[in-house]
């Protein structure tokens, strides 16, 4: 039951959306590592809502006070804490989301978990805000793992139905990362990305919400990082993916494709190519034996539609112990994935550096 | 780069496919469970191959010796530690491995990863016979579930481009897992399964191999198991099934179909039925917010084709540091998806039973 | 390089002494938990440096604010954060800590660790201010071990080389604990405490300073809890114990002094009493084979004399590569021993309540 | 409730004293290490019993056999997990040990904690013959210090009131260490060390038992090596210790008799030797804020006497609930503080090694 995570750098998260204050403490950072604030500004920027009429109007400043950790510019080595006050609060009476239920949404088993004590108020400790602080957390590992040369970057593949194009599995351009992770609404192919906003607001209009998947990709991990079995890069990214609310499918490489393709056409074949061991082709996602084999590491992931729609519902009363009806009034996000690419790109960038520094253990 | 997971029952799993044995310590075990030792062989049978011609004619006995732990029939609390004596090793000449980099195969990011330490015969480390310590593990969890009434089921759901129907994600009947747990091509459909079969002695005749997908099932799992973030149902679970080699993907409830849904679709809405909350549908896999919800818990999980396959491949070679060819002899599976159900099971019921031992610190 | 400590209930501490704040992250609090806030604050102020002429004057109000993880009186089972502002800060240049390293102090070593990149003023993370949260953390747990029943005290055993009489080993009246609570400087007997506060001030006068030895005892903690090898009560509590800045030394039992005793003077007979399973004596202080034997647990703790003393002190200036002389200016404690009986008492209690959580998975 | 502990050196121990084995798993071990078996067999032979009249006749080879993660003379990077089989067994009654509590044995709080499920033969996983893995572990981690020059030894200071001189805190010669580690009676003085040997055999004559303390030193140790907080050097070190049967006091530097010193006498002052920062003196046992100070760390280690004593006995019997008399027959030590020895290098070596490596991950 541990919102905290990672074997080198430690991630603790704690916050509740209607609470003082959310945050996080960083764990294990490396000393004397320059952090650029601004940087983590515009990451923690990108997740933020009220951008436009795709997301939830909300307006969230998502600023954030570093309180530790954090010195002359540099990181110190000791655990840096970070919190981002709750501000934008509605001061509207919440206890119908103490009785009535939300379909779709942790309510339930949250209440069960908790034993009805949780703070319900916005969704409590289930907040999509919880997640500021893994971007937080993303914006830092984003500018260790720059250092050596390693990019971290995702697109919207999908939203409902309408689909783009893939990264090319065998890489692509870090320049076409950079000016994806500039974009307010992260695709390859600005045609189909107005698709899929039309689609988004289409269903904004019926009082629905969709879903989508993101792909991402990590371009220059040296090979050699993960490990068989339990700390394999898969299950480490999966563990983390799976922790951003709303993920419910994680797949590497061609994923579930691989179940049709035989051996002669899914294994990767290798060569020398500039002296250095290259795949053939990506059909792993760069990922072979739970470990890194030099080629760039692909995933995709599932998001869900959102579970908040305006729609009436039918749930249970806890109060009165019986059915009931529910209509979700207040600001919601029509559509989440726009808004979870930076924060899948935050985990996985976060993963990556704790098994670079997992690696370094075995320096000669 | 850790051979251990777990929160309270913590495996540690060890072992080479050529060294003395392979095994596990369990520890963390609540003292005084009575295990069937019948019951793990039986288990053990089920991953063990040579039993027919869908598999390779390998005979490992899998028999294991319990060296600690276990007392007059009953674990006594203390850890478990069991091996696996590693016997039917052919005593031929593997220095090939450490040349040749099998496509597929983990052999080059392993061997970057041990930097050219590790036991390269047969796999080593890597070798599949290391899942026999994974359903040892789980038959010991299953024993633990099944007082508290919970069962864990899972069938081959398509084998290359052959599919057989889901299960209800409603829920099944109990005694269908069990009778699908005694097939030795679980498929509910037998007619269904009958041409898997065809496909995958096809693809052997080829020189080839196939891949396919498991589907999961956890029945009879109280509400409230699991946290939301890092220790969420869906993390822990995709943590421990990445790590079972050959695991290319994993989803919960409809998974990546949910991105096609819109919200008022994919929403479980809620009832009570017989005095107990519980939803209409299970689009979400019986998790919502990282924590069982009382439904069914769902999932699929993608095998990719054995890269082991009889035919000429291009690859490099180490030693001469240049591109070559590469043929696989020996004994190999032309699919081991049907062999990777028991373990599938397995690392669910051990994840799924660490989280019940996480909910009982909170009992009142 | 963790800053986060425990099994079930893991405790993650931040911050510098003048940096934006201080504070912890308290993770796995089980839902339910009623704190009396109050009674924190009470705990905290016991901490407190300024409340007389034996500790620094300086006034630090350790006003803590709760983030999260508490609604409406109770803990909601999410991670509970505090923080605490620094506040009482001199402006004043630090820049000589930068330069010569205090002798006794973590100076030395902590440049080296944190590569030079670490918060030098006032001791950043070094300062005896983080033991705050500890304190913190350990009020909350005090509450939780008295809805069991189970209570843990502390006192002055030894002040330089003026000492006071032992806790009797075989329990004391709980009633005892409570008064020694309430105390400013925790003896049993007063009059000894007059001589060690002498000695204080002596050493203080002196320019000079003291330390001290605490001894503590957990009161109704029952049979079982703990561990043998790596979760023994021992391990985990001096584990603990050596985290609080200053503690040179832990002893159970009769400690040291067993090394002299025989095994027929050692061993504590048992007895049944009231139809309970009791010993005879307590050399063992509640614990064998790590595991509590359902006597008082009893330990002391050698607390060495305050580093920061106002002689001139012979050290090295880092920036000058040379030897040089050090009069440390400022505001310091001639004695922290009775500022530190809090913070043993609070580890101690959130120890024993994070091994009686690892109890209740075993429960049937 | 957990048998296995390290951050990057993982090490799991299993078995009971009756059962097939005991042995260890080692998860972490760094690929390519170069493992000389003989000098393990010799550490795990200091250890052994039944050298001589000191100790119990029983003659346990403690030959073990490496299962994996060790080829061709190397580690390899995988779990190297190692059994030593128990063969001494008498095939004796060990019934009354279910029964009659032994006085300062883990029997009665193991009962409890195992819920009666314990294998109580021979004390079962309690037994000091769970030592043999931790020596296994320390052998190891032995090898790798010296590949950094760094140094472990310990001595004898103590058995019943008869004493010995100090190891000198500003350090000795490493030939010294290497001496003591051949001696079978590990003493500076060997006329001290004969006065203690009949101190053990007077106790032995008596039917009776003697404790004593032992001292350790790590020589050099670079600076930098710990934590402030939870991962301190003496944090680690004292968990570890702990762990070790009987130990009930762990003290650094002057430990306890700091608690006579005042700071002036305590603070360690520095001072530029050979262009080295180096201390004038080591009050505080070469650690500092939890982190090593270039000093060699010293610390001693208190042992009890042996709880099994062939005297009447004072107890009770679980099946009649009442107040009984035992009288413990069979093979004992008198002492074993002198085959602690080797126990205490060995979770001294394994956990500064541990330490070593965390700090690599900081390396630039």
């Amino acid at each position: 039951m541990s919102g905290i995570f990672g074997i080198n750098i430690k991630m603790s998260i704690f916050g509740e959306s209607h609470g003082a204050s959310i945050g996080l403490v960083i764990d294990g950072l490396p000393p004397g590592l320059a952090l650029d604030t601004e940087l983590i500004a515009r990451e923690m920027a990108r997740r933020a809502p009220g951008k436009n009429n795709l997301s939830t109007p909300r307006k969230e400043a998502d600023n954030f006070q570093i309180q530790s950790g954090f010195f002359n510019g540099y990181t110190t080595g000791t655990p840096l804490c970070a919190i981002i006050a709750n501000s934008d609060q509605h001061s509207k009476d919440y206890s119908i989301l103490k009785d009535k239920m939300r379909p779709g949404h942790a309510d339930y088993a949250g209440y069960v978990h908790y034993q009805g004590y949780n703070d319900y108020r916005g969704g409590g400790h289930f907040s999509g805000r919880l997640t500021a602080p893994l971007v937080f957390m993303g914006a830092v590992a984003k500018q260790a793992l720059a250092q050596q040369g390693i990019t971290v970057g995702a697109h919207i593949l999908q939203i409902a139905d309408i689909k783009e194009e893939h990264f090319n599995p065998m890489g692509i351009d870090d320049i076409i990362l950079t000016k994806l992770s500039e974009k307010t609404f992260c695709v390859l192919d600005d045609a189909a990305g107005e698709k899929m906003q039309q689609r988004i607001l289409a269903a904004k209009a019926e009082l629905n919400s969709v879903g989508g998947v993101v792909e991402a990709i990590v371009q220059h991990l040296p090979a050699g990082i993960g490990a068989p079995y339990f700390d394999s890069l898969e299950s480490r990214l999966s563990h983390a993916l799976f922790s951003v609310p709303a993920v419910k499918g994680v797949e590497f490489g061609d994923g579930f494709a691989l179940a049709e393709l035989t051996g002669a056409e899914a294994n990767d074949q290798l060569h020398y190519a500039e002296g250095r061991v290259t795949a053939c082709s990506n059909h792993n996602g760069g990922i072979t034996g739970g470990i890194s084999n030099g080629m760039p590491v692909i995933f995709r992931t599932a998001i869900k539609p959102t579970p908040s729609i305006a729609r009436k519902q039918q749930t249970i009363s806890l109060l009165q112990q019986c059915d009931t009806e529910l209509e979700i009034t207040g600001r919601h996000d029509p559509c989440i994935v726009q808004r979870a690419v930076p924060v899948i790109e935050a985990v996985t960038a976060w993963t990556v550096w704790d098994l670079l520094l997992e690696a370094k253990k075995w320096e000669r």
